[in-house]
C-alpha cells in the first residue's frame, strides 16, 4: 500500500527488462538432488506375487523393509554469468509440484524460463509429498490419507470462475468477466495436479529448511501454500535468505514470530491478484499474512504488500504465474527485486 | 555380440567425444508439458473438513468431481546448436521418475548432462503413476495398491550387493566384488525412488505413444520397465521412432509382433551390465528381450546386443547410468548413435 503509487507507474509503464525469449542462454550446469528426509523401516505387512512388466515373470513382494522419506527434490539451471547476486528459488503452491513455474498450460514461456532470461540462477523444487519428492506409505509413515483436488474446487478457489460456474465440458463454463487464466487450457493444466496430504506441514518445512542450508544465500518466490513454509524459512534462516516474494500464501506465522526484529534485512514482498474479495476463501486466507507483513513492518523490516488491482492491474487468478500477463507481473518483481538490491 | 570385437577395442581405447563439463552450454529452451491420459468423474464418496495450511481455516473437502488422470509429463532442453539429426528422449525404469537421468546420486553429471554436452536436445519424462506425473486414486481408478521397494529389494535386484548382503546399517552392507555403483550414495540414491503399480502398463504405454507422436521423429532410450515400453513404441510408431536403445529390459513383446519387418528401419541395441549370471532375477528376465531382437535380426533389422563384460566393460549393476563408468557408457552409445547415422 506505501508503495501504491510507485507502483500504479510501474503497472501501466513496464518496459521489457529480460532479453527475448528466441535468444540463446548460456547455462553453465543444469543438474538435481534430493535433500532432506530420512530413513524409516517398517514390519509386520503382508508378502504378495506382483507382475511388474507385461511379459516378465511374477516377483514376490515383500513390502516391509527400509525406505527413505520426507526428502524434496530440486532442480536448477545455473547460468554462465548470471545478472542476480543470488540464485532464485521457486516454491509451488498445495497439490501442485515444480512445474507451475515451468512451460504454462497454454504452453507459453512460464516464470522459470522469465527469470533464467532475466539473468537468474533458478532453481525449481518439488516440495515433500508430491512430484520427484515422491511420497510415503499411508497410514504407517504419512498419517492421513492423500486427497484429490477436484476441477471444480480449483476453478473456484482458483477464481478463474465464481462458485457455481464450473461445468465438466469446458464450453459450458463461465470464467469471471475480464480474468486472465488461460481457460481453453484449464483441463491441461489440471493434469499438473498432485495428491495432497493434509498432516505433512512438519516434513515439507523441515526439508524446506534444509534445502536452504544446502542452496542458500538466496531469494525465495512462493506460491499459495508454499507462503507459509516460505515465511518460515525466513525465520529459521534470516542471514540466508535475502529476500522473500510470496504470491498469494495460504497462511502465515502469527505475528508474534517476527518479533526482535530478525527479519529487518530480509525484504519480504506480499502480492494478491484481483477479485479477492468475491472470494470466501480468500477473505478468510488473506488476514494471516497481513497481520504478519504487519508486524514485519512494525520490526523495521520491509514488508511490501501488493494488491495488484489497486496497482492497475486487472484480472489476476490465485494462478498468477500462467495468467495471460504473467511476464507482466514477472516485471514487476523483477523491478521489485532491482529496488532491493539483489541484481549485480 | 556380432559387435564383440569393435566394442572391446572401443570399451578399452575410449576418447572423450563431448566436450568438457564446464563449459557453457548454448540452450534455445527450456520447458515442460503434460501428454495423453483422460478426463475422469468420480461421485458416493463421502465429504470431510480439512485445516491444508497451519494457520488457516478448515475447508469442506468433497473428493468427488472430475480429473484428469493417467497423463505424462515430459521436460525438455533443447540447443541452440544441436549436432544429433533428432531429439533424445530418455525413459526410466519402475520405481523411478526422470531423475535416473539426472545428476547422480554421487553428485556428479548423469546422462541428461552427458547427452546434451555430446550435441543432443534431451527429453526426459515421468511415466505415467509417477514423479509430475502424478497418480490417481485407487482402487477406484488404478485398480490396485501402490508397491514400495525396499531398500534390500534394489540393493540385490538391481546387483549392487548379492542376496542377503544388504543391511540397514550402510557400513555393514557388502557389495559385489568390482561392481561400480557408488555404494555410499545408495541412501541417497533411495530418495529419488516413487511408488509404482502393477495395474498401469497399459495407461503408461498409451501416453507413450502420444508422447512419441507429439514430438518425434526422434532417439528413444529407455531403462529397464521402460524397456517393454520403449520396444511396444516403436513397434506403434516406426516412422517416428528413428532408434531404439534398451538398457536392461525387463521385458519385451512377444517376437511375433516383429514380423513383416516393420522395424527393420529401426536400429535397436540392448545393453547389459555385469553380473547377470549370478541374479536369478535377471537370468529370468533376459530370454525375452532376446528372442524378441532375434526375432527383429531375423526379419533384416539391426538388432545389437551388448554383454558389456564381454566388451571388455566390466562391474555395471542395473542402474549403468548412475555407475563410475557412466561416461565410459554412455560414449560407447553415443558411438553406437553416430554409427547408425544419427548424427549431423
Amino acid at each position: 500500500m506505501h508503495m501504491g503509487v510507485a507502483l500504479f507507474a510501474l503497472g501501466i509503464a513496464l518496459t521489457a527488462v529480460t532479453s527475448s525469449a528466441a535468444d540463446t542462454l548460456a547455462v553453465a550446469d543444469i543438474g538435481s538432488f534430493h535433500v532432506g528426509g530420512r530413513a524409516v523401516s517398517l514390519s509386520g505387512l503382508p508378502t504378495r506375487d506382483v507382475v511388474f512388466t507385461a511379459g516378465s515373470a511374477p516377483i514376490k513382494v515383500d513390502p516391509n523393509g527400509d525406505f527413505e522419506v520426507e526428502q524434496m527434490y530440486v532442480q536448477y539451471v545455473k547460468l554462465a554469468q548470471p545478472k542476480a547476486k543470488y540464485p532464485l528459488l521457486l516454491w509451488h503452491g498445495g497439490g501442485l509440484t515444480g512445474v507451475t513455474w515451468e512451460t504454462k498450460p497454454d504452453g507459453k514461456p512460464g516464470w522459470q524460463a522469465f527469470f533464467l532470461r532475466a539473468g537468474h540462477d533458478v532453481y525449481v523444487s518439488d516440495a515433500v509429498e508430491r512430484g520427484r519428492a515422491s511420497w510415503a506409505r499411508y497410514p504407517e509413515i504419512f498419517t492421513t490419507e492423500p486427497l484429490f483436488r477436484t476441477k471444480k474446487q480449483a476453478w473456484e478457489d482458483f477464481r478463474i470462475g465464481p462458485v457455481g460456474s464450473y461445468k465438466l465440458n469446458p464450453a459450458e463454463r463461465v470464467a469471471l468477466p475480464g480474468q486472465l487464466f488461460p481457460v481453453d487450457a484449464f483441463d491441461q493444466f489440471f493434469k499438473q495436479g498432485v495428491p495432497r496430504w493434509s498432516s505433512t506441514d512438519a516434513q515439507i518445512q523441515a526439508a524446506y529448511n534444509q534445502y536452504v542450508q544446502k542452496v542458500c544465500p538466496c531469494v525465495v518466490l512462493v506460491h499459495s501454500q508454499g507462503g507459509n513454509f516460505g515465511f518460515n524459512a525466513a525465520l529459521a534462516a534470516p542471514d540466508k535468505v535475502k529476500a522473500l516474494i510470496v504470491i498469494e500464501p495460504s497462511g502465515a506465522p502469527k505475528p508474534e514470530a517476527a518479533a526482535g526484529g530478525k527479519l529487518k534485512g530480509v525484504p519480504h514482498l506480499v502480492v494478491w491478484g484481483d477479485y479477492i474479495g468475491q472470494s470466501d476463501v480468500w477473505k478468510r486466507f488473506v488476514p494471516a499474512s497481513e497481520r504478519y507483513m504487519a508486524a514485519l513492518r512494525a520490526e523495521g523490516g520491509v514488508a511490501d504488500w501488493w494488491d495488484l488491482p489497486k496497482l492497475g492491474v486487472s484480472g489476476n487468478t490465485h494462478m498468477l504465474m500462467m495468467d495471460k500477463n504473467s511476464d507482466q507481473v514477472a516485471q514487476m518483481l523483477q523491478k521489485w527485486m532491482t529496488d532491493q538490491g539483489l541484481m549485480k
